[in-house]
């Protein structure tokens, strides 16, 4: 149908990053739980991630990066920065989880997290407060909410990626029409 | 974790293409329905797809694209070429249709078309047998199951980043991290 053009920038509301994230763990469970271990535990390549070290890399983010980043805006603004956070925790501490752990390790955090952004009651002025982060200087605390929606949209990305690897050879000729396989690993780790 | 390499190509077994396929209704149904508008209305651009342009276009397949092929291969062979696939077909039979009515559609008719497939018992024969592409020439049943899987990851994968683009700007300086924002739209229409 070829809708019209919306270009225009996205007035950024709190109510609409929080509608994606609350619905990330129902995505990532509807699609993962009890699927064939070859579509989960197998990964693009050397160095690449599969289903469980995405779930994982959630995790780490819902318990040391998203809440305690804005937290730390709330509570300090510029004057401290974020902790770095390690794109590669997951490697320690979930590696001997289920998938299913995973899904619902991520579900419980998740909902946790945004049971305590609820109950801060953000008001419009907080939006604008401003952290700094340890790499890319200031950032507000409304770009830090927009940017952890869009983070689960980056892995669901990944993920469909890495899945349909898999089938890049069973798909045939096929291959010229499906564009998930060119697609460049922009969103691995 | 940083996973092994599993770059070995995977073996074709269509219990494992008709998981994710039965899967895919639920995860969009997860994902879109009562979402806000910004995020099913919105595109990526002038003649790029929304979640309603998806979700129409998934239909269209289960209509006319994926069962009625394998069928065509199973009686005719490659005797009788298949019809060329109308990816712009939505636009005529859906475009008045609701995001919910469209997601509904989308699964009633993706359950029909599987438990159709399931009637059929294929055999490991069959999955061998040859049709032919209006454009691609010879493919097999088994390259017409895995397509039919991994095109279920393309619009996924493209529906991530067309919901993505909607906060290019709110996430500031964040976007040089989030790889969902790079991707080149290799999988637009």
């Amino acid at each position: 149908m070829t809708s019209p053009a919306t270009t225009s920038p996205t007035e950024f509301k709190p109510a609409d990053a929080i509608a994606v994230l609350t619905r990330t763990p129902a995505v990532l469970n509807a699609w993962l739980r009890g699927l064939p271990e070859v579509w989960v535990r197998s990964n693009e390549g050397k160095d690449t991630w599969n289903a469980s070290d995405i779930l994982g890399h959630l995790i780490v983010g819902e318990q040391s990066d998203w809440m305690p980043r804005l937290r730390i805006i709330l509570e300090h603004g510029q004057a401290r920065p974020f902790d770095a956070f390690d794109r590669f925790a997951q490697a320690k501490q979930s590696q001997d989880s289920s998938l299913d752990e995973l899904l619902d390790d991520f579900s419980r955090l998740r909902s946790g997290n945004l049971s305590a952004l609820q109950a801060l009651n953000l008001q419009p002025d907080d939006l604008t407060r401003c952290g700094k982060h340890p790499a890319l200087g200031v950032v507000t605390l409304s770009e830090l909410l927009a940017t952890w929606a869009v983070h689960d949209f980056t892995h669901v990305h990944q993920l469909s990626r890495a899945m349909a690897h898999q089938y890049r050879d069973a798909v045939g000729p096929w291959s010229a029409y499906l564009g998930v396989l060119d697609c460049n690993g922009h969103s691995a780790p």
